[in-house]
């Protein structure tokens, strides 16, 4: 793979981690969208129809394109997608997130989508986790030592996050519906409760809810000590009635895309790890 | 479910602590194929046909039977699934461990098997990997702390008793083939490898083996310290040659069996509690 | 002790969150210096001489006083401590940090030192070490997983943020002269260096220090990777040469007095709980 | 210190382990007293004049010796210290652990006693906390997950001890007098309670003594469930009443000397660690 051009099609400061990483490993890295950096070591800092040209590899943003507009963080002029550029995407190893977004403009164009990998997926939930703790540290007047936590859901973001308070002495529970889960949940020292079981939040602090549903709604709200703090991790809508915990003066926060806001480095070497795992498994 | 009547026939020390469990929650509890317990409690101990007579529900052990025969531990008079006896269960909620065993005599029985669920395999993986600690702790003449452990396999034993060790201070290496695993690993604080990369058992002072393959082969073992441990948890044949290692002056253990040999109490409350799961699924 | 009455002079959150404690406990409190406060819940907010008069127990903030006047976050008013008032203190028990201040205005007036103790230190540390992690969370771009983290200094600080550190998996060095501190280190999992092999920082991520001395010289940070956070806890002047860092591009923070701005609540915690153990030892 | 020679006299597979140490360092290691070894490496088996002569550093146990006899693991003869030995030790540089027993003999030798190095108090307090883990998972038939555990003390034994039992999920109490101690123990997950306090251990699973007083004495030991299992750590008399917990058929276990029983490499280790350290800082 090494002497291998690459290049990066818009995005954020995790594009730009990413592309750096890949620059470390020996790969040319051209960087389209990025003008209003002026030079960035290595990285050549150039326009998409020289970027594209020149590269083995292309890499779309995380968050896929928008009709056919890239989305720039580092630029202000618009990066577009035009029927030639689509072309030469043909003969190119494409990956993005959200590829469907890609693949509505054009059929013929193979896409691996990294957002789609398990490992992302995982090593994503960890920077999620640890950016809620961040979060929660912020907005908490006490200590995460010894405050009592309610993590709701035990997938991956649960998993982890759950295990990283438990690390910092939190007294925790996680709430799931699966025997098995409870049966992980003790075996890593946390306490475990039936989701629906969770009629109030008296007995907390702070509340992180990880489940893409309406969990904290207006009934368990109604049931909780105003002092309670909660973070919704889930994406839009999120699993919190927001609009009752502001009627009843409790701070819930919906915090979202937190690897791209706390750990942009780390997110950046999220993708270039899973990139690398793709094209290991589908080119060697 | 209180009120009901319970028979645990034959079996270890685990059924015994599982029965207590039971008579604490209010169950009337019968033992069969106890005899050599003169009294115990609040647990009646009888013959199987009163047992099974006055049961709503009938357990066996957690290996099942072998032929007719109930394996006894507290017992010398042997233990037989009469014809009479089986005409019995037909209507009653019959539990057991490796229930093909029972269906091989009769199919008429609805069996429910505790072993095969879930939560009763991530309990036991807890018990397993305390034990497989505790014979590391008896058998390495250094500490667990900043010792070199591996831990092949990264399935439910893998994932927790790799979790127990970085906790104690070791330095861990966990193999596994997912790029998935390599990322809860990491998250873990731990460090991933290929398990096809293991070549060798230089770098190692304790060796765990969850896999049931053939992992730690002749190869591997002539390229390893003859001060390395090796400790088998893998069920027959295991993972190990054992033969090449004994050659190679090697200690190399094969630990079976640990939640029933090192914490009987544990593994009877998993039986507890999982037959109290199935229990409520099914009846309520 | 229940049904005294205590009084608060000045100061700010904390003073507030330990105030709220002694009232939950079931004591009278009063509140002086606190007007912006329009009311809060049982605590009575009242002029000085009122609060005073009224109180078996007085306490001053933290900081102690600056001549006669009482630091007040919570008025625009200035809280001066006249002659009148200081007589009235001699009949009281009365609690202070920085007790010196006081102490050159009068020395009549018996004061205890809450600052002091060691308990106080000690709380005071722990609600300082996940302040600081809180700090690296914010401005470090990386995960605090598996970063590589050098703490300097081995006292109460340095003890309790190497250990939070190492549970939130990062690689963790720890700084020190004495062997049995080396030893103490490795027992919790981390690796001890002497302080004075300190040359450069280019192996670590994250620099917390927490030695009041200049530990950090210009030496070091030239031989520092500009990639390198450095975090001061250490009181002022600190032990970083920020002069030399900011010419070298590195960022240096001095995170100064993080118990009251991270985590008020707790910090007025540790406060209510070193008066309760100073009057325990003292009057009963 | 390369190129010097050194001879361990006396003791058991610790001496041994520390020789070994010293051997891979490029010492030229004799053993005097391990005759039962027929050949042991690159280690020089002689008798003790020929070791002594040899030496530049010489070794006692950790035992020390008892009046003019060297206790010896690994020989059936005796090792007696003449007066033309002793004569031979003046212008050596001599260590030994309990170096008084030494001295009751010889005035005039210079002996460095490792026993009492605070380093190796700290690595010994590891190794000790680890058999008692070790023991505590031999003897309880539950897990040590979730277990309810009590430490007595908080020393060094007590402090680690605590650590690694809430490392391993239990559910941990510590007893202390002191305020600071309160503080450490929150700041490190585990409930303080004064020592004091303690009347009975009806809610406790496992009792970890490290106090070296009575404080579980028969008053205590009559207000505990027969289930709870003690592991006193205390050095003779220790700090149980053995013959009340017998009467009262609780078991209690005088778990002694545990580094040289359970883990001999580590307890030679610390040996070699402590007697490098204390040439380093007398003769460099």
């Amino acid at each position: 793979m090494i002497n291998k051009s690459i290049v990066f099609l818009g995005g954020d400061k995790r594009q730009l981690f990413a592309a750096n990483a890949f620059a470390e490993m020996g790969f040319t890295v051209y960087l389209s969208g990025f003008d209003k950096l002026e030079s960035n070591g290595d990285l050549i800092i150039t326009d998409i129809y020289t970027g594209i040209v020149n590269s083995d590899i292309i890499v779309f943003p995380v968050t896929g394109i928008k009709d056919r507009i890239i989305p720039c963080y580092f630029s202000n002029k618009e990066l577009r997608l035009s029927d030639e550029l689509l072309e030469l995407l043909k003969n190119r190893i494409v990956f993005s997130g959200k590829s469907q977004s890609i693949k509505n403009i054009s059929k013929e164009i193979k896409i691996y989508d990294y957002l789609d990998r398990e490992e992302f997926a995982v090593a994503n939930a960890l920077a999620t986790a640890e950016g809620a703790v961040q979060v929660a540290m912020e907005e908490y007047e006490g200590l995460i030592s010894n405050s009592r936590c309610l993590v709701t859901g035990y997938g991956r973001i649960g998993r982890i996050l759950s295990s990283i308070l438990n690390s910092l002495n939190a007294k925790v529970t996680v709430s799931t519906e699966k025997p098995d889960h409870f049966e992980y949940i003790i075996a890593t020292g946390n306490k475990p409760i039936k989701t629906n079981k969770i009629t109030g939040l008296n007995n907390y602090d702070i509340v992180f809810n990880t489940v893409p549903a309406l969990i904290i709604d207006k009934k368990v709200l109604e049931n909780s000590s105003p002092n309670v703090l909660i973070i919704d991790l889930a994406s839009l809508p999120g699993g919190v009635d927001f609009e009752a915990a502001k009627k009843l003066n409790i701070s819930a926060i919906h915090a979202l895309s937190l690897p791209g806001k706390c750990s942009p480095k780390a997110a950046g070497e999220i993708i270039t790890k899973t990139i690398l795992n793709m094209l290991k498994e589908e080119f060697s």
